[in-house]
């Protein structure tokens, strides 16, 4: 069956597998990626974002990336703020919560952070009764498919500054976000806006992998302790290392991305055109689209998806495309609608 | 240079590799390890141990395995017994600490618990200003390289079954365990003494990954659950049940470990024969041995290893093997000392 | 100047501090609550409730109280319902959070739960990914001084039954809840319908302290020891055992309370004869008065209270009267009005 | 039956319940120690201390202190050097492994920390691998009534300067120690050599509470959130307030305190000159005295005293005076023995 399902259904992308069995008869001396291949990661990773001085430290998934930064960004009282729709708020099964720390949350706007309304709460928050808030989470594309243009970026910046909040991104679909027709975020913008962020692999054809960027430099002592206390420093670094440098040689990284939202943007502009609706304007790899209940039935025979809301007579599912998703596959599916 | 240094400083085993490679056209369409091959690995583990009942979940990494089966095993203000050389007491940062729980020491007899001890802390543990005592660590082999017997094994299961403990064994290394020539627990053993260990393939030749198996059905539910809200549900779970799939075809994961001991094995009796003293008669693929400063210098000039605790004159190393160790790698050693 | 800001502003009714002088030349052989006149104040709520299976545990405080009995309650990945409103949510600054728990929030309808908001709560709570709810959390009387009926209580029960799920009830202001014109609730009553509650005595006369009664079997183990742990645990626990025993003795506990609720009563006609409007109907010590923002200014130099929402012309006040206020102090600030 | 079991068996001394009588009528406009009792109390303790730019609060009981004193001072993953007979490490039910620390500890030498041993875990503390040390944890007096002379203290000061560590000092019985016989540690040198410490009011005298004095201005932010959070903020306040006004007023916390003491040398001279043998020389109110078991069963007929440790022929029992204890108390048990 062809599948829509998500962008993480497949073990990697050819030149990934290609690196791994070429360097597997290889002796790594040194473990949890302090080995040279990590090394050579991060220098371009470093490159790419034009700064030199971040420090960079590979996960292993999502969730962790999330739950390791912000129990390192937060002192016991202080709070983070997500939109409601946000992952660590919706999806994280409680793992910001097992740090100890209370998310704050604010209705969401087509998937981001309202100022408005954080600034609602942070003057709420003004004594011992309440949390401390230090930081905002947003999602960079969010959990919606849409992204943020450098003018919010900004913005945030500028109320994060003004409240003396941390702004941190979660960037596992980051590589969807910056490849988008309407982003105009450059990589080198990254550091300038952000405390931190991470570079998601997981969903944009590395095996696994989330390259955590630190840029404050309030964040970046003893993470490798807050990795190690939290299981999510891996034994073998080096193979995150050998993902690493091989997504950020020849624009790969890029490359994965940008033809996962071409092909999303055919299937949006191909159901549109056949006159469904969008649950929202996604420039990036995920759509959600509305459709009869009948007619999703039908498809669930031959596509995998998933339905992001029920209604009684019409329901919105989520078509992911990713690296692997071709115009084939694409076509198949606008022709059975 | 020739790396004695750890067990887990390759990629994986080339069988692994090759699966990959293999599978890497494949779209699984389920993720976080709900798809058919995590299932067929599960089935071919549980038809090793003899059990069909138990429930598997693969986990990445060891400290990881470690904390959420201790977090699940806990209520808040109970404690687990470990040895002082145990791995969750020295080198795991506080990770079962971040999860709220004090570990209770005894001194290690060779690497192993001591009952005696267990029993005086059973003892000094009588009232609420005290942490409730609620499970027993060990792990098999230690960390210098020991190996339970199924007495010992026997002998725990009864003292826990008296005390309302459970026992929980860390498999990092329970391959070569289980391969020592000096073993007398079979696979099969495990589940009928065990209430829960875990099979660790990061340091027998897998790229990554520990199937962590629940045999006490107390123990069982919304694991998954844990496993989520600690970051250790792997979003791609398929690559680790194509790796777990792939150890327990054809014996791979005894075939890996054997290797390890048996060049371990080498490399002992040639070290003793030429008149060195171990710190311990390890029946594994650790080795621990005294030599003088002076010589282990020379060594480090052409072997990688770890110094395990530095004296004035002498000092102990770990020579550690793996299955990619070879005799000539073992031979260079011997031939410099 | 007269205060309606709280009902904790004095330090105990005249019958506590007689009782405490009485006993002060008494040497009480045993600590941590573990003496005869905590066991005779345990009797005599076991009584009052018609109960004599339940566990009682003397704690300090309001927020204390609802960490230990929600940290013991829930495992790691469980969840508990709280309204918008909740005390927890709002006013325990993460408390709950600290120790690992997510609160999963509803709006609050008057204050009080809204059931079909929990089902459809519990009904996107399906999966490994989110928390699982195990527990509601309710207040009797509310943060805005309405009350639960018996019927509402019953219903509560039966959604948790069908739920599975624990309903717990914060006591803090219990007392004006149970002897509230409006009420139809018995002491008897609530260890029918509830796992678990407290009695509340900080804001009803007692010097400190709250009396957690654990009906649930299930909740009652190691209690103690969760109470030492969160350094609940009181070394001169005998100290709030005199205080529950002489508030447990010639009914003094309701008569405070119920003294409380009249004088709020009196205010209250007497502000709405005046044709001020009232945020909420309440039926209990707590009242929220609207009026114009000049008019509150004035007040605040005679009268001290809180103001509980700002508006640009008008605001909201809260009012509180407890066990000292009287007939003079409200007759001073309706005159003012 | 007179009682040498603790020094925590009694309401309070005389001028507290006075002062709380007395007081009784006044209407306290603001809660969770902000009102002026609170402030006029922290000035005379500020007065006694020498030192203006202290932070203090006032929480409930010593576990309660500690836990969240030491939650407040440590990063994720950082721990706290204790004592093995520490009584963080051995009476606290894990308070301070559920704030997710680990304590490091060290064997006592006549109760007290030994700074050699402190380095050696020091220096195999160096990799992300185990925890961070960032504090030392004393009690003065220690658990075995011993107390810190000014030369230790000093020296205590200059080991955490070298390494970076915090000195937390437990002062339960803080007052034994520093009006004992043998003490050489003025108030005025507490400022100078600890970073943060507390003077204990429930084991000497007053009904509850525990004075925090902060030094080290890093600890001071946010505190009050803290004791929020771990529900350590008593709604009131005023009343720890009172308890320590009356404190320290003419000396009263001293003079009580020194009565303890010389209560306990009569008792301690009494044995010695009978020829009992004392486990360790303690120049405070808790005495450690080697008794025959047939011996000890006979007193245990007549006084409430605890079993420090039991042998098979003879035991060690711990005697403690207090504010209370009179010298017929004493005289009586020295008859019987």
């Amino acid at each position: 069956m062809i599948s829509f399902n998500n962008d993480y259904s497949t073990i990697a992308a050819k030149e990934i597998i290609e690196r791994l069995t070429q360097l597997n008869d290889q002796v790594f001396g040194l473990g949890y990626g302090t080995d040279d291949i990590c090394e050579q990661a991060r220098q371009k990773i470093k490159d790419k974002l034009g700064n030199q001085s971040v420090d960079i430290h590979f996960l292993v998934g999502g969730t962790q990336a999330n739950a390791v930064m912000i129990a390192g960004m937060l002192r016991p009282y202080e709070s983070i703020i997500a939109c409601d729709t946000g992952h660590i708020n919706v999806h994280e099964a409680g793992a910001i919560e097992t740090h100890g720390h209370r998310i704050e949350t604010v209705n969401n706007i087509n998937g981001k952070i309202d100022l408005k309304a954080c600034q609602k709460l942070l003057d709420e928050h003004f004594e011992e009764h309440e949390t401390v808030i230090r930081a905002i989470y947003i999602s960079n594309s969010t959990e919606i498919g849409t992204i943020y243009s450098l003018n919010e970026l900004k913005e945030l910046r500028r109320f994060c500054d003004e409240n003396k909040l941390y702004l941190y991104m979660d960037g596992a679909r980051l590589g969807a976000a910056l490849t988008s027709d309407e982003n105009d975020i450059a990589w080198t913008d990254l550091c300038n806006y952000c405390d931190c962020f991470y570079i998601g692999a997981t969903k944009n054809g590395g095996m696994i992998g989330e390259a955590m960027v630190i840029v404050n430099d309030d964040l970046k002592p003893y993470y490798r302790n807050l990795m190690k206390q939290n299981g999510a420093l891996l034994a073998k670094g080096f193979i995150l290392g050998i993902i690493y440098d091989t997504l950020f040689t020849n624009d790969l990284f890029e490359n994965l991305a940008r033809h996962g939202n071409k092909m999303a943007k055919l299937l949006k502009d191909g159901l549109v055109k056949k006159g469904y609706k969008l649950l929202i304007n996604s420039p990036t790899n995920q759509q959600f689209v509305i459709m009869p209940n009948e007619l999703i039935k039908q498809l669930e025979k031959e596509f995998v998806f998933a339905t992001w809301s029920k209604g009684e007579k019409e329901s919105c599912i989520r078509l992911v495309a990713a690296y692997q998703t071709t115009e084939e596959d694409v076509q198949s599916f606008l022709s059975c609608v």
